[in-house]
């Protein structure tokens, strides 16, 4: 049987899963494939840890990528370095050397996706990233391949475990998010830096992915609206639950009419949908073709064994390709539909959710609506609590408005004696 | 550009869907995959009535297959005639002219694949099956290719939307079963004759697929326990509901030890399950390997659009196949996994629900522990409510039983006086 030789280029927690499931279940694999998967050479700068793993005596391990990337008997190269830096360098590399990439690095994908699609076009070689979007998920392959005869009219993705995860404790625990932050710290589910998960850049990162592989072009981050859930409380959490809705980290790409929205924030999303029983550490896409109708994928979004399962899925389609000489089967991103512009975010158009702080007196509910109204925004429910405060809490949904609307709302209420504190905004998507 | 040129036998709903997607999207597809679909010959017994589509001057209508089986311009077949007699004869001479086929046919696949893909293995052609599963879900695609790195624990599936929207309708409506079924067959969601799906033989159908596709070998539809939702009642429903759960008609494979468990049987899953949330006729496939965890696809279970979707993305699957030479590229049904044994029903472990109508009088309970004690069942909760009636009806969930334990205290059960009906059981899946 042929088989695959496997450089693997950081020797980390993913490093180890794929090693360690291609280790396990590489008959199994072969005889599923045709094809056998072997574990060639590892490099890592650390290559004296004990990983826990006990590696046949024919695998080479090194420090130096570089004899990795220019060994001829490698077939295929799996980049799990992380960063945009470095990693580029042996990506670049490996495709300059005629070899396939195998990548999770989903940072990577979203800042330099055009110069290494390009340089995988200009080569005899393909880049497969399965594992940068949803760990575990095939999502890449069922919108690349699975999909193929849709136009992808909506998609949207749970796509950071961390702040699901946070988002989920603090609904079930009432908590605040700098205590379950904390913990999620403690337990290891967050960062010491927690940045890049909880102000939503690495859903941003993976929505212009998927937003790139839908729409056939490398949109890279400059289009993309971005914001985490630092500001989300557990008394908006607790309202949401109340209106029947939860709030979830949310990256939303839609076409809308010749154009594309791509954004990353916080939503109220309906308690009853499925993307609303998400919870925890998992993910999920909800994908929408104008053909298939909706359609959703689910499960664990990172961590070792879910990210190597996928990357030993993408070894072996780019084994394949190297088996039958199909390089460049599947091109994904030939530009193959004509967008003709990205919405700005002052265009899109949305329900919100507002929390004011309210003066508890007569009238302030018609100056509120009065000032919605002014800026063409209609009220779909307002809820006012008693209380023996001198303000309260005033939660309003609105109908479908414009962002630039919302803020001009906004504006002029942050002016008013009547409106106590700042106003609280949080988008909601239905989910049609 | 290269084309992939398809010819069509069958112009019933899914065909019309498949060539109107290809008219619609062709372009967009052509793009997407260096390859263009385009549709040259449909083959019905029925030319003439009008589906709709406005056909381009260059397809050829014909009411004869075999020229189309025949014609060396065509690069694929599409067999959507249904049935398992000439669809089987078309499949096969397809195979035999070096065509791949690509199909939506479970019955066909489920009766017959261990000849049909001995055929393809024989030949230099594949058959491709998306469709035959879940509609548009690309599941098929998702377990043969990017859960390839696993070893199937376990598939949980609702496939039948007919089943689905009928017990969805019963809990909302709070309506019996018959008057739902009256009611779907009218709006077009049953047949007239609605036994294939009510009694589970579309659902077995699709659960010997996903078994043969997990394990390896065609099982045919022998090893396969089925029983349809005809006994699924209102009241079971309600005191489901009341207990945490929904009733589902689920398709079960797992893998214990070195065997596999095959049955399709309604069963209670828990209301907060992400499977217990698939409603309507809607369906969704659960997927746990042993490297990624659990996993999930959901999407349109049926239907002329979804179906296509899926067709679609077969026959580009095939042409890039064709294009590159690389037939049998994913030779999916060579057996590659040593299971022993089909595990027998009566040895089946599974917690159970047991609805009986008990006599209202002292030492009742105590009797019918008795009964399950004796029999190796240990109870989990008793529910009984107070009544003015002579009789009451007890509900109890069991622990971890064997079939054949809980069978001898169903038999010991019917022989009490005490036991004023047959008693109901139904299974429950916890969906760990």
């Amino acid at each position: 049987m042929k088989t695959v030789n496997i450089g693997v280029i950081g020797f980390g927690t993913v490093g180890a899963g794929v090693v360690e499931c291609v280790l396990q279940n590489g008959d199994l694999i072969a005889e599923r494939s045709g094809l056998r998967p072997v574990i060639a050479t590892i490099a890592d700068l650390d290559i004296t840890t004990d990983r826990g793993i006990s590696l046949p005596d024919d695998v080479t391990l090194t420090t130096d990528a570089s004899s990795l990337l220019n060994d001829p008997a490698i077939d295929v190269v799996v980049e799990l370095v992380g960063g945009t830096t470095i990693a580029k360098d042996f990506v670049l590399q490996a495709l300059a050397n005629g070899k396939p990439v195998v990548t999770a690095n989903k940072a990577l994908l979203a800042h330099h996706g055009a110069e290494i699609f390009q340089a995988a076009q200009g080569s005899s070689s393909d880049v497969y990233y399965e594992a940068s979007v949803g760990g575990g998920i095939p999502v890449i392959k069922a919108m690349r391949e699975g999909l193929v005869g849709n136009r992808i009219v909506e998609i949207v993705g749970i796509l950071n475990g961390t702040c699901n995860y946070i988002l989920t404790r603090m609904e079930r625990e009432k908590a605040d998010f700098n205590d379950v932050l904390a913990a999620a710290q403690e337990a290891g589910y967050a960062e010491t830096d927690p940045s890049f998960d909880v102000d939503g850049i690495d859903t941003a990162h993976k929505a212009t992915i998927l937003a790139s592989l839908a729409y056939g072009e490398w949109f890279g981050m400059d289009p993309v609206h971005v914001e985490g859930i630092r500001n989300v409380t557990l008394q908006d959490i607790e309202y949401a639950t109340n209106l029947g809705y939860r709030i979830k980290l949310l990256a939303i790409i839609k076409q809308e009419d010749a154009n594309v929205e791509m954004r990353v924030h916080p939503a109220l999303i309906p308690t009853s949908s499925l993307l609303g029983h998400v919870s925890g550490v998992f993910n999920a896409v909800w994908v929408e073709g104008d053909t298939v109708g909706g359609t959703m994928y689910y499960g664990r979004g990172a961590g070792r064994e879910a990210t190597a399962s996928a990357v030993v899925a993408d070894v072996m389609d780019v084994g394949l390709n190297l088996k039958f000489g199909s390089h460049h089967r599947v091109p994904a991103f030939r530009p193959h539909c004509a967008y003709s512009a990205i919405v700005p975010m002052a265009d899109v158009a949305t329900r919100y959710y507002l929390r004011l702080q309210v003066k508890d007196q007569p009238g302030v509910l018609a100056l509120i609506s009065g000032v919605l109204g002014q800026a063409n925004i209609s009220i779909a429910s307002v809820t006012q609590q008693e209380t023996s405060q001198a303000s309260v809490p005033m939660i309003i949904l609105t109908h479908q408005a414009r962002e630039s609307d919302l803020q001009a709302a906004l504006d002029r209420m942050r002016e008013l004696e009547e409106v106590v504190e700042p106003p609280v905004v949080i988008r909601i998507e239905d989910l049609g």
